[in-house]
């Protein structure tokens, strides 16, 4: 298992016919996620076999629109394709209030519980704990509050060995633990320590999102040491003044926190509808982050 | 000149990827509007080239979010676009306070005027009058409130002769006066009867749009004699069991409405997702009012 991230949109403010504004579905092991949820996700859900009523959560990371005015369509839309279980809303605290409002002028009465819990914009901070990953959130430097996320899977359990499993005959019952670290005491009272039955796992993979910001120490700090980084890259660098005018980032500072942050590997998103290829992007974080990648609308990524 | 439709969304409230929800730009003599603005519209104008900052007005019917959702995206990015120009917004009292709360909330002061005008989904009332056109507003059968609009342009002016301009040697600053109905008076004081210097300008058009409703001799009444009806055909007959649980209509009522109101021509729309194709729910309404079009996607119409 990894983490599985499906790019549902990548463009920014202004819509173009080629990027919804930004969204991303994550599978994490057996967990469907949505980051933020711009104008038309449920269509980019449609479009990349998305099922919606699998989400069990959404992100959101700040109150401009194109993050999250898909939102209300999609809780209506699991409504009325009849959703039961849980579905749990993070994101900055008026936005219980935006979607408990447009709930009412409907007269929507939901037929599945619908769970809101409040980011705050200050500081970093343990989100949400869910079987197989963690979330944090940290502040993001933009216009208005903002916050990014990491996802950390849960340290795995270790690779119990085929071959161990035949040769010392061990029943079912005992997988688990042994998965978990123990050893095995057969029916004769022979230990057999677990290092002889097991490997170790896959490390567990993190990954964070940053989806507005301008770049910031504070930044860097919180996404030190991440396998994967998604940032924001909405201008090159040439338009440095407007990104520090808007609170954004160019190529070449998102590759900078990337480097800063010794951060595994890099990917970018959310650039201005100017640019209808991304390819300058990337080559603009590459020349200092070899091996950036400029994602677009529809991509897939297996993120180990 | 007449009135020019395009259909930007027909779907109903489940999301398809061939349909977007409802939404409708008219084109009424030199005025561009729209009527309903669920999510996704503004991509639907891209695609369909309605450019979005010369729209003067929408209209929204009524609060469900297939019918309203794309709005405050739209309203988002044509303040990025540099709108400067007067926006009204006519819909149901809680849309003002929905929209004004989204741009709270993400910290936007528009750089250009909106307006909103309420609709009451209790009774008829004269909603607008524009230069071209003026505009009613009719209690529609739906589960929350809801109102039909009926656009009807303004009595055309006269059709003046070249000829006569030609024969009569008439200046052109007499051609407003005549066109409006005035015979013309010569330097000589010869008078000139309106008749020999123009013919009957084209009829007026009107134009009634039902967006969601229970069949109702109300809303007949309401669009009695119209030229062009939009009205919904959720369901087909068959499932008229469902259409009435809803508050919506099946194409046959759709065509009995246009029938008993005596209308000229019938368009129909807001299929339930499953109707992949719309034919059967024309056939079904062609066979008491041949002519009926179901309309899809993209369709234009001149309303004549």
């Amino acid at each position: 298992m990894a983490i599985e991230l499906t790019i549902l949109g990548c463009g920014s403010a202004t819509p173009t016919l080629n990027r919804n504004p930004t969204s991303q579905h994550l599978r994490i092991q057996s967990t469907d996620i949505l980051v933020d949820c711009g104008e038309g996700t449920q269509i980019q859900c449609l479009k990349n076999k998305v099922k919606i009523n699998k989400i069990r959560a959404v992100f959101i990371s700040h109150l401009h629109g194109d993050h999250y005015l898909g939102l209300p369509g999609l809780i209506s839309s699991m409504h009325l394709l009849g959703r039961k279980n849980l579905l749990t809303v993070y994101g900055p605290p008026p936005l219980e209030r935006i979607i408990n409002m447009q709930l009412e002028v409907s007269q929507t009465t939901l037929r599945y519980p619908l769970e809101f819990i409040a980011t705050d914009a200050n500081k970093p901070h343990l989100l949400a704990v869910f079987p197989e990953f963690s979330v944090h959130s940290f502040p993001l430097k933009h216009r208005i509050p903002c916050t990014g996320f990491i996802f950390r899977e849960n340290p795995r359990l270790r690779k119990l060995s085929d071959a161990a499993v035949h040769d010392y005959n061990i029943p079912v019952i005992h997988y688990r633990r042994i998965k978990e670290g123990e050893d095995y005491v057969d029916d004769n009272g022979l230990i057999i320590p677990n290092n002889l039955l097991t490997s170790d796992p896959l490390p567990p993979v993190s990954y964070a999102f940053c989806s507005d910001t301008a770049p910031d120490p504070s930044v860097t700090k919180a996404v030190e040491n991440v396998d994967h980084l998604y940032h924001e890259a909405t201008f090159l660098e040439e338009l440095s003044d407007r990104a520090a005018e808007t609170f954004h980032s160019t190529a070449m500072q998102a590759a900078k926190t990337a480097v800063d942050a010794n951060v595994k590997h890099l990917l970018l998103g959310h650039y201005s509808s100017r640019y209808g290829d991304s390819f300058p992007l990337q080559q603009e974080a590459e020349t200092i982050f070899p091996g950036a990648k400029a994602v677009e609308d529809g991509m897939k990524f297996i993120l180990e």
